[in-house]
Parts: structure tokens; C-alpha cells; sequence
């Protein structure tokens, strides 16, 4: 990897910032930040604009320019990767090194008496701007909105925003349709004294139309805000998607319909514009909802007495709890899932000892077998492929420049997963093909109780996730190590693989209760810095607990896996499993062999099948 | 319980809201909160204005009188109590429950347009006043500080403020001086950049200078306020206790002295004017730190832009990690705590088959033991003695109108504390003077292993107490129970009993991570309304923890009892245990043999000492 020269950018960069042509008045200083308008986890290339001007193309960074210097504030993930594609115009800020200044303190002390920092408002979360425009502030300096963003004019070979063709999803899929979607969400709005709803996230747009695109690599959404009211509903969206007649039946464009539901299609560019016109319209008392993460454009357009802005949407609430047919569909997706990964491990354990496999034809053939699969749409993410020291980079993706050969030596470490039709799946496995060492098995094992004790896990009705995180670590604490990374994350119903309100982590983030429907990861893993890496992930689903007695009548909770892929018993050292934990991977691998095993014989795999059948056999604990 | 009647006394609050004498402009509404100036837990009597005004004497509540209405609200705990003990011109607002107004919400609801709102400006923590000026401000009301205290006004026959002598506890007892106090404290302020600190809270400036008080019952501290700059200490005191030649003698008030530690004392009623001046003489970048719960009055007498305000204050942290004076000063102390306890329990057992001992005898004799024991102050909170059904009050203590006789029939649950000069106890223990039912048994045991799982956990430096919750409710959670409490609370060193920043709570509350010389509660519970509760609760010391590897070189920590006061083993039901638990159990009964027995057998208490061994006796688990 050799560092992008940016000098000629960062000139031009630094000539608009001064041109009356782009700006009202010169900016001394101007951000970048990561995201796109929609406060995306994953983006288009049109809007990895942070990666055009720097070079650097981790998931998280944000870019400050000014006159004399050019700064890049990166987490620990990324502080070798973003030196090395970084020229020297660059300042690599450390964040969560007690010497790394703040960026609002960085550039108060670069920036000339009085100056003006300028950032696209359309980027910047609200709640951003705020704590910034605050810090400047009092300092002396402005934070200004630059309407035209300064990358887009210098980026003269910017790709086209995507505007690919969406798939609609029928009520098998959805178990709940737009309509009735757009009446829940009334009701919660009416419950609020909220006269007006903004939806701005990408994937609670495709959530509550029940379309699907693939504007987004990974993610299966498309671009596109909504806003709806009690009476009306506008959707924004670009090119000639409204003109397919599937999707015009879908979403009764051309039949005579109730007002209420009669959608209003209108450019995707207009968001704002119509935005401001409702704020304008608005008489006391009347209030419209916003995400507090919406961008400070959007929030702007509406006076800030009547914003009602809330961490989580109703929308997000909503679609974190999944229906019948979304269970029935996530169930489906990971049994096909399941199905891949069988038929990839038996593959692995042929080729493997051959010295032929790398980490990226892994990760491809690991696609292949997916790809096979009915409903296959896309991968949910980058395949995480790692053998030895690579298992211990926890974001690792196998470049050319890393690849490595899986061998019988080292410890391989892949997390992956799929877009489905009928669901999303995200699963890691570690396994050894050859003969595991002591001391990798011991923290294998560690890494499984803990997985055990969150899946296992009874909590009461109304239990955050954050609670059961110390679950996970308790083994792997009590001789000295953990992990650096939260334990579980929300999954979509074929949507996004990241998606809130819920999760399990250390950190106390304002998750929402877990309710039975709710979908989560069950992650630990332990990683040794140039060495090895271990994690153990499967999909779960909250499910109502039967318990002896009942505290309150508040009823209790659980998890049931729906990942049924084996976790290999060869890295297991039996004799550090409690009976409990050694029957709960018994029962997990029965269940393996009976839903797994049903069907790879049905699609005729019969070698995964006797392979599965292999990893699937019971353990034995000697007392 | 009758209620107290109030008619007369509200007449007389409505008639001073009114006058001119009290008040600059009359106020339509007056809130009378909990607490004192210096936002003290417990209060002493003169300041327990809501329970004189209301009837209501819990330890949480607030008062609001209009010129119609009278409306308390307080939470689930009190609910009972403040019906029983309040008069139908009041009416109670249930906070907790859906339909319950906020303060502010139901303010805004009865008042007239452009109301004011007052309230004592030393009662209400700044947190508090923002939030509650801001909603009154926004409906078109205003909250008013109010500078005489409207119910001190009418409250004839107040109480007088306490002013009890001083206790000087010498190096022996505290570690530090006080003179080095302040150098670490100087150097904390330096740290920050901040010229003054101001210490508001009572055990904060009885900490700081190691002096201790009796001005409130069962806390150790005295009235007094500190303003401590980068060369000046300024003591806020009343009374003639600054004339005790030994007091004199500790703060060095007659020596001569490096200026910096000359302390200059002031009366208690002039801090706000000295602050105020301290405020006025500000320029620009000199910060003054206080607590973000300090009265709103002492925090608007420095501007705001020279305020500088934290949830903790330095002096909170130092406090809560205790030297190894004040470690060995609790040890001492636990080892006479537990004496007495064994000798009560011993006396317990032959008399309560007699059906002689009420729960209010049992908790003197508690008293009477403890107080044989050397350097016994005062009780450290109202001892909470109570049998069958009344174990299940949560925050019970036994009067004479509940006041029930032990038997042989119920379980007796006894939490109960003391302050000796050189620490502060808090132990709780549950035991049946009969044969337990089966299903007794199985709750105690299920408390039990999460009070173990507590105890014996091992986690990383840094962790937060929160983090450790779940581990204590794990086994009641499995079976479907749960207890609505926290699991701990830090503990002072001859200090209050429930003192910050550490804490083990399911709350997210912002606690500071546990460190070693942290002292903390680990007390789970079980508790079903009209049968019986139990608890078992010990004082635990965090203590670096040995372990096998040491990921990132971050060391580990776990905990000691200090409490050494048998865990009764009729009440276990051993088959539930782990053979880890067991283990625990017995290595904990074979210290309290060895060091409690010691102890027993110097004092010549061989009764106690026999009962000791036999309650000590090891669990054996049949496999």
C-alpha cells in the first residue's frame, strides 16, 4: 500500500474554501466527516468523500482541512491502516490517546482569531453540529452550513449516485404491509402529539415501504427520504424506479385509493425544500419527529420549537421487532446459510492440508456456495476471512497485499454472512484444521462458555441487552482476559446487519429493552496480537422463557440460535465445560444434525452432510 | 398511624406566600423538596421541612402547595406510609406509575397564566433548579429563588440546627493529614486548571479535614462548609467547637503556619456572601469547581462562565479509595462488628423459641452488643429487624405498631450497621431459628450464589460496578425471581454508610470504575410481599486479583469480605451449590472461625464462641 498524494487536491481544496463562487464567505477551515446524508453505517462511492481527499478509506475518520494543515481523527481500529495510506499533507489524530486533542480543541488552537469552520450540512448529524458549533463558539470562530459540498467540486471523476432498480417484497416476507405499517406509525405519532413523521435512515425507509434496493454495496437499500403526515405521504426518490409496474402496483401509484395512503413521489432533491415548507406551516403545538442523528439540514428546516427529536424512531423501535413471517423467513435464510458453510468447511478441510486455499479464495468460495442458495441477493457484509496473526485484526478483510495460506498450522477465523430474500445471516467460526495447541484450545473454550452464557442466558421481560454483557466475559475474566468489543449487535430482517435500538455491550449506549422478536448477535471472541484470533457468533433470536416460578408476572426471556452451523469440537477442551455448558453444545449440535442435516440431504450434499454428521458428535465429559 | 392535620399549618404557607415581609413578589406555588443545603441523604431534624409540613416523614419526597392544591410525590417504596401519614387536604402523586404527572406537567396544569413558582435556593441542587426553570420558563412561569425558608417561617417549634462537638481522629485512623489532603486536592485543581474549589458536602469536609461530627444521626459529620483556594482555606462552621483546644491543636490553628494551610474560619450563614465574593473577583480563565448537585444558590453566586462543575468532585474519588490505614481501621472494625453479631445471634437462638424477643428487641440487643465493642460511635442507619412478612418491606424498621415477635416459624431478617472510630459496618444476614421450608430454602440459596458470584468474580482493572450486576441475579433470573434493588453501595471509613462514586447497580448510573481500596455493599435479596424477604449482605474490600494470564497488562481485580459473620447453613440447600460455590462457602466459614473465633476467645466470650464453631461448621455436597 502506497499513500495517495493529495498536495494537488488539498490545493484545490483550499482555493474553493476561499472562492466567493462556493462560499458566501472564505472558510479557514473545513470538515469531512464520514457518513452520507442519511447517517449510513456503510456508503455509496459517491459519498466516500473522506476517502477521495485523504486517501484513508477505513469505516470511521473524519477529515479537517485548513489553510496550513490537513488532520485525520481515526479510532485504534485504524491507526496503521490510515498511516499507510496517507501522505504527509496528513495528521494522524489518535483518538482515545489522552494527548490526541478533540477536534473542536485541535482547531481552536491552528485557527486564526474569528474564523469560520465550514462543514455540509446535509453530512453532519445535528447533534454534531451542535456540540461543535457550541465549542467554536465560545472561542470566538463560527461553525458554517456550505451549501454545496467543497469535495463534490474538486472530485471531478465522482461516481454517479447509485439508482439501481428496487425489489418489492411481498407480505410472505414482510407479514405486515406498507399500509398498515404507515397506520402503526400514525398511531405512535397521534400517542406523541406529533403531526408529522421525517424518515431519513435508509433502511427504515426501505423497512416501512417494503422495498428493497442496492444503492449500497452490502446493504439492501436505495436512496431515499420519506415524510409522512397524518393525511399525506411523500416519498423522495430519484430516476425512473416509480416507472416499474411492479413496484407501481406495490405501492397503489395508479389506483384510486383512501387519501391518507395515496404515496406522493417527488425528487430525491427536494427534500429539503419541502421540509422547509412544512416547517413553515406549522401553528403552535404542532410538532414534527426527527432522528437526533437526522443531518443538521434537515433538523434546521424546522424551527426548534416544533421538533420533537428522539435517539431511537418509532420506525427503528418497530422494525427491531420482528413478526411471524420475518422469524419464519430469518429461520429460512440461516438454514440455507448453514447449508453453505457446511458445504465450505468440508471443502476446507479437503483443500486445506494442500496448501492451496488463501484467505480471499476462502472468502470467495465461502460466496460461491452461498450464492447457490434460493433468495441469495448479495453478502450482508465483507467477508472477514483471517488465518493466524490476521484472526487477531477483529475488522481484518483479506486485501492482495495480507492475503495469507490457510494451513494445518494456524488457526482460521471467518465471519461472514448473506442477504437473503426471506433474511440477513452474520456467523463466525474458528476452526484448526490440523491439531490445535493447549493453550489455543483453553481460550477457544473460555470464548465458547462465554457464547454459552449469553445464549443460555434467563432474564426477566424488560432486561437491556447491556446487562448481559459481562455474561460473555465472565470465563475469559476470571484468567485475565477479554476482548475489546461489544458482545452483539441487532440484525435486520434482509436489511441492514447493524441496525438498533437493541445490542449487548459494555457500553452503556441507550439501548432498548429486549422483547421477545428481537433479533441479536452472540459474539465474544478473544484475540492475541500477532498470533491468533477466536470468536464464536451466531444470529439469536429473543424468545419468551419458561421458568419454575414467576417474580411479578413479568415473564422471562432467552435466546434460541437461529445459526445451526457446528462449532468445532476438536478446539473444545471438554474438561474446562461445566455439564451444563457440554449438554447445551450437544443439544445445539443435535439440533444441527436434525434442521441442518434434513436439509443438505434434500439438496442432495450428501458429502457436507456426513461431514456435518462428523462435527456433530456428542462430547463427552469425563467427571 | 393517624394522620397529621395539616389544615392550619397550609393556611399559615399560603398566608407567607403571599406576604411582602417574606416574600419580594408572592408566589402561587412553593416546593418544599427532601433534602437540606447540603444535599445530605439523611437530615437532621430541623432541617425535615416536608415531613413538618406534609405529616410524611420518608426518606424521599417532595412537596408542592399551591394556593388550591397540596401534592406529594414520592416513589413505590412509600406509597403506603404517605397515605397513612398525610391528611385529605394532601394528595399523593405515585411516582413510578403511567398516569403520574411530573412536577413540572402538573404545575403547569393548575397554575394561572405568568405564575411564580418559589423554592428555598439552598434546598434545590442546580441540576434540579435548571431543569425544573427551564419547563416552568417555556409554559410561561417562572421559578423564583425564595431567600427565606417559607416553612422555617411558621414552623414555630423547629428544632434547633445541631452543633455537637468535633471528633479529631488522628493519622493513626486516616493515613493522610489533612495538610496532605489539600496538597493532593491543590493538585487535582492545577490538573484542571481550576483556582477554588468549593466542598458542600457534609462528609466531603468532614473527610478533608478529619474531623467527624454527630450533628446528624448515624452519619459522622457536622454542619460546615469549606472554600479551598490555590493559598487560602476557608472552614464555614457554627458554634464554639473551634474552641476546643484539641481541635485547635489538629488544623494547627495557633501555629504559625505556611500561609497556604493557615485555615481561616468563618460562620457556617457566610458562605454564600464569601462566595459571592470570591465570584466577583474573578477574571477571565479562573474556574470554580463544585458538584453538580451543590445548592443552586452557592452555584449561581460564580458566574457562570467561571464555574466549573463535575458529578464527582476530586475529593469524592480520594475518599472512596481507602488507604491501608483506613483498610486496616474497617478490618478492626468488621472483626467487632462480627463479635457482636455472633454474641446476638448465640442469644437469639435460646431465646426466641421462648416467644419473648420482638423485632424491636432484637435490634437493641444488637445495639447493646455492639456498643461493649471498642470505639463504638452510633448506629450507622436504622437497624432494619424484621420477621415473616415483614422482612418483604424492603426498607422496613420495626415501630411499635408493626413491631412482630420472632419465631420459630419465620425467617428473621436482620440488616444492621454501627460507626466506630475506625470504620463503618453494614451487614445483613437471614435466618430461621426453626426448620426452613424447602422452598425457603431454595430462595436463600439462590441469593446466596448470586452473592457469591459477586464476591468471588474476577474482572478487569477499570471495570465500572455496574458491569457486575447481572452476575447477582443470575441464578434467582434462571428460575424466573429477581429483587428490585441495586446489588451494592460504596461505604465510608467511619463516614456514611452509603457514600459515591463506585456502586454495583443495574442503573446506569455515571459510577466510577472499581479500583483497589474501593470498599462496596454485595447485597442481593429475594423478597415475596406478605411471606418473607432475605438478604445477604457483607462489605467486600476490591483487591487486585492473581490470575493465570494478564491480557494487555491491564491486572485485575476482585473482592475480600471484610464482614466475617456466618452465613447460615440451615438455610442452604447444598444440592443447588456448585462444588465452586461450596468452596467458597466453606473457605469463607473456616476465616470467620479463625479470625472472629480469635477474637472471641480474647474477649472471653466462649458462648459465642461455640456458637460460632458450630454455625461454621463445612457444607459437604454429595456429587
Amino acid at each position: 500500500m502506497s499513500p495517495k498524494i493529495t498536495t494537488e487536491l488539498l490545493k484545490q481544496l483550499r482555493q474553493v474554501m476561499k472562492s466567493p463562487k462556493y462560499v458566501q464567505e472564505p472558510v479557514q477551515a473545513y470538515i469531512v466527516p464520514s457518513g452520507d446524508a442519511h447517517q449510513s453505517e456503510y456508503i455509496a462511492p459517491c459519498d466516500c468523500r473522506r476517502a477521495f481527499i485523504s486517501g484513508f478509506d477505513g469505516s470511521a475518520g473524519t477529515a479537517i482541512v485548513t489553510e496550513q494543515h490537513a488532520a485525520m481523527w481515526t479510532d485504534g481500529r485504524y491507526f496503521l491502516q490510515a498511516a499507510h495510506q496517507m501522505d504527509n499533507n496528513w495528521t494522524l489524530m489518535k483518538m482515545g490517546l489522552k494527548d490526541t486533542p478533540t477536534q473542536e480543541d485541535w482547531l481552536v488552537s491552528v485557527l486564526p482569531e474569528g474564523s469560520k469552520v465550514g462543514v455540509d450540512p446535509f453530512i453532519i448529524p445535528a447533534d454534531q453540529w451542535k456540540r461543535m458549533s457550541k465549542a467554536l463558539r465560545s472561542a470566538g470562530h463560527d461553525l458554517v452550513p456550505v451549501k454545496e459540498n467543497l469535495i463534490d467540486i474538486i472530485w471531478t471523476d465522482c461516481p454517479q449516485r447509485p439508482c439501481k432498480p428496487l425489489i418489492v417484497l411481498d407480505l410472505s416476507y414482510t407479514g405486515v404491509s406498507w399500509r398498515d405499517k404507515i397506520v402503526a406509525l400514525r398511531s405512535k405519532m397521534a400517542e406523541r402529539k406529533v403531526l408529522w413523521f421525517v424518515v431519513t435512515a435508509l433502511d427504515e425507509v426501505a423497512w416501512l415501504f417494503n422495498l428493497r434496493g442496492s444503492d449500497v454495496e452490502y446493504n439492501p437499500v436505495f436512496f431515499a427520504y420519506a415524510v409522512i403526515g397524518m393525511n399525506t405521504i411523500r416519498l423522495f426518490i430519484d430516476g425512473d424506479r416509480m416507472m416499474d409496474p411492479a413496484v407501481r402496483e406495490h405501492l397503489q401509484l395508479d389506483s384510486t385509493l383512501e387519501p391518507e395512503f395515496k404515496i406522493r413521489v417527488m425528487p430525491y432533491g427536494s427534500i429539503l425544500s419541502e421540509l422547509q415548507a412544512v416547517g413553515a406551516g406549522l401553528s403552535p403545538k404542532e410538532k414534527v419527529w426527527l432522528s437526533d442523528k437526522a443531518s443538521y439540514a434537515l433538523t434546521e428546516a424546522i424551527p426548534k420549537a416544533y421538533r420533537y427529536l428522539t435517539p431511537y424512531t418509532p420506525i427503528c423501535i418497530a422494525k427491531a421487532v420482528k413478526n411471524a413471517s420475518e422469524t419464519e423467513g430469518m429461520r429460512r435464510a440461516h438454514i440455507k446459510d448453514a447449508v453453505a458453510l457446511c458445504e465450505l468447511f468440508n471443502w476446507l478441510e479437503k483443500e486445506v492440508p494442500k496448501g492451496t486455499v488463501t484467505e480471499i479464495i476462502a472468502a470467495d468460495k465461502a460466496e460461491e456456495f452461498r450464492s447457490q442458495q434460493k433468495d441469495f441477493v448479495e453478502l450482508s457484509f465483507a467477508t472477514i476471512s483471517s488465518t493466524g496473526p490476521n484472526g487477531a485484526i477483529i475488522h481484518y478483510k483479506p486485501v492482495p497485499e495480507t492475503n495469507r495460506t490457510l494451513s494445518v498450522n494456524e488457526i482460521y477465523l471467518l465471519d461472514s454472512g448473506a442477504q437473503y430474500k426471506d433474511g440477513t445471516t452474520d456467523v463466525t467460526r474458528t476452526m484448526h484444521f490440523g491439531t490445535p495447541s493447549a493453550y489455543e484450545k483453553e481460550c477457544f473454550t473460555y470464548v465458547l462458555k462465554g457464547h454459552i452464557a449469553v445464549s443460555a442466558a434467563i432474564f426477566p421481560n424488560g432486561t437491556k441487552g447491556h446487562l448481559l454483557d459481562s455474561f460473555a466475559r465472565s470465563a475469559l475474566w476470571d484468567c485475565g482476559l477479554d476482548y475489546l468489543h461489544g458482545t452483539g449487535h441487532g440484525v435486520g430482517s434482509f436489511l441492514n446487519v447493524h441496525e438498533g435500538p437493541c445490542g449487548i455491550s459494555y457500553k452503556t449506549f441507550a439501548d432498548e429493552p429486549l422483547e421477545a422478536g428481537m433479533i441479536v448477535s452472540d459474539e465474544p471472541g478473544y484475540y492475541e496480537d500477532g498470533s491468533f484470533g477466536v470468536r464464536i457468533e451466531n444470529v439469536v433470536l429473543v424468545i419468551p422463557a419458561e421458568t419454575k416460578y414467576n417474580f411479578k408476572n413479568r415473564g422471562s426471556l432467552t435466546f434460541e440460535p437461529l445459526t445451526l452451523v457446528p462449532i468445532q469440537t476438536k478446539m473444545i477442551d471438554v474438561n474446562l465445560l461445566t455439564q451444563k455448558e457440554c449438554n447445551w453444545v450437544n443439544d445445539y449440535h443435535q439440533k444441527c444434525r436434525e434442521v441442518i442435516g434434513a436439509e443438505l440431504e434434500r439438496q442432495g450434499r450428501h458429502e457436507a452432510l456426513r461431514w456435518l454428521i462428523q462435527e456433530t458428535e456428542p462430547l463427552i465429559r469425563v467427571q
